[in-house]
């Protein structure tokens, strides 16, 4: 079964917007492949308008000419991904993913392309139409591209389990849903139709659902019905946001499960929005991702990496190879945050072999912090372990103490 | 430390209401001594009114002559409290408590009796004044005793700590404060001021916050301030009281820990109501009393027995004294619901020693049903251990099974 | 300049719905030359759909092809409208309507057509273009056919101004533009370019948005912006609805005046809905007709006829020919409700001249009732006049009484 | 029958807040008789706190000492009060008033004095008991000094009935109660009791109910139940509170008529705040004062001076009897603002005998503004007659203008 741990991987929006490239793809798959497979990390993911010949950057256009196929299912723009040229679709490039030991996802938006609909294209394998499927009056608020489906209809179910289908013989094993996963609850059943032709479609594939906020009362629905869904609007490389994820993380850390991760978004390390400027790194300090490597691993993210990874300095390589901090995300369970205060945040996530628990400590304020831990209220008599980060040994002591740069974390095996 | 884990107790609300006496208090007293301490139950708690001469039942009776000291501090009535007569307070009975190898706790409302204010008292060890003290707008929603006080005062701080220090000298262990736990924001400064009057008394006691529901998005703000504080408003033998504390213990469960515990409320078992018929017993189910108990361990809520103890039955002896479940409440740690759905719940929680995980299984529905856990979804490869309320052994399985009845739990320890 | 008093006329809606044909509309006029022109009924007003070929009742078709010109202007479908071929648009119906001595009005929608933007048009006389104008995220929740405009850009004001210019050419008198009345905020700025085109387009326009309720408080904007807007959803030949505007004729009456009136909807008397059965006539009892004629009148409503008026019977034509009733809507003003309560309501408003006030006194409960008015509750010492439904005088009184059956009203002129 | 036009008179709280004595009461009643009755002025008003002895300012006090007879009725402190001596209560002080050819009122509010419910008194002329009749759980928010009534009680009618019997006993004639007209829904019935206390207790008295806002959707139990009601908080001399009355008049206006009156509060004008200063006079303008003044008659507002008469200078006193100004009070009805813009306003109302239409022109602006009104926005062909403020005769015109200072206003006779 997939994602029984949380997936890990590459994403494309971060560093490239709606603008990625099959050259791009590969060069992130081949570094993948020789850096970081020993980590964990497997999934390569392309993002957004993979269909539009003339994207740029990490806009879109209005009325844009999408490619696709007679059955109104969206092919790749082969400007931009020759290896699709004659029909081919994302086949050649899953193929090469896969000849590297990773695995191979893409991005899809709900709903069909407006032009299908206005078209009146039939939907591959059924007597079914995109007219009749789409939903003139459901439309993304951010993307002009696709109509929703009227999720009642035949032509609606046909038309999902026939792009579920195509993908399935590309050879995709992950599929991340846009426009979906806040869009509650309008959206309920159309997640169930997606849901469905996902599992139906004869190959095993990571659901993953965007973007967030999905709402913290639909827990059990999107357990049911996804691998991962966003809790958060974008995440970026600001502070604020990263600040802000420790309440997100509180609330849905109790869902997060074998086959259902609540997903806290991309990883903005390393190289970011290259069209807009090939220079651009992120803009969050070492200390501050830190502190986002170790939410995440003690909440059980997904990790997907944002960066150019090509462009990866030895920081950012050590940051996503740090094999005792990512085994937290294997290995833990039951987080619990210890608390949550303006200034500092603690949490502890025990191990699921019972040979000791992780804890966390978060310097959350503006100056350098010296956060401690208590072995009582930790419900342990004493400490002893290691520190994750440095490696540092922590001697026995019934006092856990981390002296914090401001937005620094420390994270600690302890037994 | 007190309340390092969840404390266990009796309270005599549930069974006698407003009417508690000094002979009932005993006789509870010397059952649990007898037959309860061993379990870990230890405190016994005087509930609301005790200073009211003619309280009969469950109601409140307004502008009642309420017995109190010259500094506007009530006072136990000597016509159902004998041993309090010549001005000796709760001490003697606080006493005969102790001498059982028990823990005494009293309630008390927020504020100063109204009288006290329209009398103008003077506030005991102090310059201060009861009628400055005295908000003559913070009036309580259902009781009609007292004015909440202006926190901006010293009268206030007088006040609170003159109570304390009272408490303390009688030997009072315990505090339930009503009228307090729900009402932020304007009784935020309230708290402080009485955990503060609570920390500095000279005594350890527990501090209890009543009634529900605190607001979630003040925990941190309870977890500093109080030892246990009521997450609903006052649970009776209702079902769907009942099948609504999963969703409360669900968003809860994150911020129970030493020293502060989200508390479910009483446990409304055996005999209650007595004052309105001697006859009466709880109308929860066998099945649904093992949920409740089976819940309540598992979210590490404090457990204060409702019943007239002397009139337990073996089977309700048998639900407060099963060490194996109650195990649970002292040896978990960062229990997680993995689901709950409207027909069932299932949750985990680890031992803190690692040698193994408790696994709850719940029938929420109106029949028989199976409720079934497979290894993985709690992140194991296979499970082996015991069933806790039948003692029933578990094979080697990847498949945990419950055949349960409506309404009804199994609970297990796995390894 | 127009709208002085409240625009009286005829709509094809309430009897055709989206599939009025110029026969009808021709046939409608020529009655109301006939019969109804003395008492100042005048625009003839062609509803919702005109440019569809194969509509045929009261519903929207997605997806729908809609006629229009080559620059995304919609023109009548010409099997519906015959004198519209050959690019004539709707000038020759208008021509024939003017001939008969009445004014001509059509209904839009706020936007401009789907496929204009998804083909790229060109804006007549500009160098702008329709998918410039288009706003992919602005649709209509209840119709199909168009996209709202972008109203920062030239281009949408460009397609405004492009389209008003079309229909002062056509020699239309009167602008119904629909999905645009209520919705606040968003459509504020569309509101006033739409209102800016129509009063630079050459031609004397009433301007009417629909549908309601339009936010009462934006009763400034609108009034500044339009000479009549909805203060209801669609109104209907139902008790409950008629009731209902009670409330909202209270609360919009203070804004009624020259060149500005808050608009009730559409007068569903005689024969309706006339695709979906030739046979059907209004449920509206007589008692009601007279409560709804009668409120539109002391509230200055417009008054649009609904019915398919060439199956008019005697009572319908009484009703709409009642000249002392409808010399309300032009010789009063300044009226108020004197009392709303669940079983009555009364009205008073001065005539403008001095010579005397209405009085309109309403039965709402389900029986016979007496409902008064004393002299001294509208400021005045006695009463003697007229009651304008029955033309029977009433002698000096301090007391009007008016016994009605159920849902029945009575209106006077008193000095 | 009383309240037939809106009354006016002179109220003690904005020159003596709870400090008001009988000699303050009696110079402003003899002021009141020697200039102002010619113009419609006859009330005098005591408000708030007359049963407290040591009353000195605005404020109240927690607990303070109030005069009561043995049933609880609160009755005049004597050394403010000092004809009240023996228990004659204010039937010295009203017979005196009554000399003077005017009429008394006074100030109470909603509920009976704490002290009454907890000395357990009886109700006169009843076997019923004050704390029978008391709801220990209804306080008001801002002033300590009573308890609501449990209006299901016989105990809390006989108690309203004992109070308003002792009033018409001394010959009050006007009872403005507070903390209950903005207190929907829980005072709905408490409004009821007292409004029917009032009018069975065998004198005919004014009912005023405060503070505001009144809820605009209680309109209709208000006219039921109250001669007048307040339409927002306390009024002071503040621009932003009188620019915001705008708002509030546009939507209570027609609510306004013989019986029943929204009420904009007292007028602060003149000598203000005497007891924190006795040099404060008004904030206001006198472009303001006849904003407020204009506004108040043209919506027919009850006038209530604020001042210290006996302190009036020209301007104040010229204020007050303009009659021409004072008429619309009396005359008009049905009042409208056509427009009500930030930077200006425009209202009209009918004369009830026919003999032409008053508009007001106000200028809301910070600078100097000319306000037109043409005479086709008033439904008149033309317009002549008079602005009142300053006496000029208008000649005839289509366009009425008004060049403004900054907060002033024009109000004209037109025909």
């Amino acid at each position: 079964m997939v994602a029984q741990t949380p997936p890990m991987g590459w994403n494309s929006w971060d560093c490239y917007g709606a603008a990625v490239t099959e050259e791009t793809v590969r060069a992130n798959a081949e570094y993948m492949a020789s850096f970081l497979t020993p980590y964990g990390w497997e999934y390569i993911v392309v993002d957004i308008q993979w269909s539009r010949a003339n994207a740029a950057d990490h806009s879109y256009e209005p009325f844009a000419d999408l490619t696709m196929d007679a059955f109104g299912r969206l092919t790749p723009a082969v400007n931009r991904f020759p290896s699709a040229r004659d029909g081919a679709g994302f086949r050649p490039l899953a193929d090469y993913v896969h000849s590297l030991g990773l695995k191979f996802g893409i991005h899809i938006m709900r709903g069909l392309p407006r032009e299908a609909a206005h078209r009146r294209l039939p939907v591959a394998g059924s007597d079914c139409f995109c007219h009749l499927a789409a939903d003139p009056h459901s439309v993304c608020a951010w993307n002009p591209d696709m109509y929703g489906l009227r999720c009642d209809t035949p032509d609606a179910k046909a038309y999902y389990d026939s792009i579920f289908r195509l993908y399935a013989s590309w050879g995709v094993d992950f599929v991340k849903c846009d426009d979906i996963a806040r869009e509650y609850p309008h959206c309920r059943r159309e997640i169930e139709l997606i849901s469905e032709a996902c599992r139906n479609c004869g190959r095993e594939m990571v659901l993953s659902l965007s973007p967030g906020p999905a709402p913290l009362e639909q827990a059990e629905h999107l357990k049911a019905n996804a691998h991962m869904w966003r809790i958060t609007d974008d995440f970026w490389d600001d502070w604020r946001l990263l600040k802000g994820m420790f309440e997100r993380a509180e609330k849905w850390c109790v869902h997060a499960g074998p086959g259902h991760w609540p997903d806290a978004d991309m990883l903005p390390v390393g190289a970011l929005r290259q069209c807009e400027n090939p220079a651009e790194r992120t803009r969050f300090t070492r200390a501050e991702q830190r502190t986002m490597m170790t939410l995440w691993c003690m909440m059980r993210s997904p990790l997907m990496i944002g960066a150019e990874m090509t462009k990866n300095d030895d920081f950012t390589l050590s940051l996503l190879t740090n094999a005792s901090v990512l085994a937290i995300l294997k290995e833990s369970w039951c987080a619990h945050p210890l608390r949550t205060l303006p200034e500092e945040s603690v949490w502890i996530a025990p191990r699921q072999d019972g040979q000791g628990v992780y804890a966390a400590l978060f310097n959350l304020s503006e100056r350098k912090r010296t956060v401690t831990l208590p072995a009582g209220e930790a419900g342990l008599p004493v400490f002893r372990g290691q520190e994750l980060w440095s490696g540092k040994a922590i001697r026995k002591t019934e006092l856990l103490r981390a002296s914090l740069p401001a937005h620094d974390a420390a994270v600690f095996l302890l037994k």
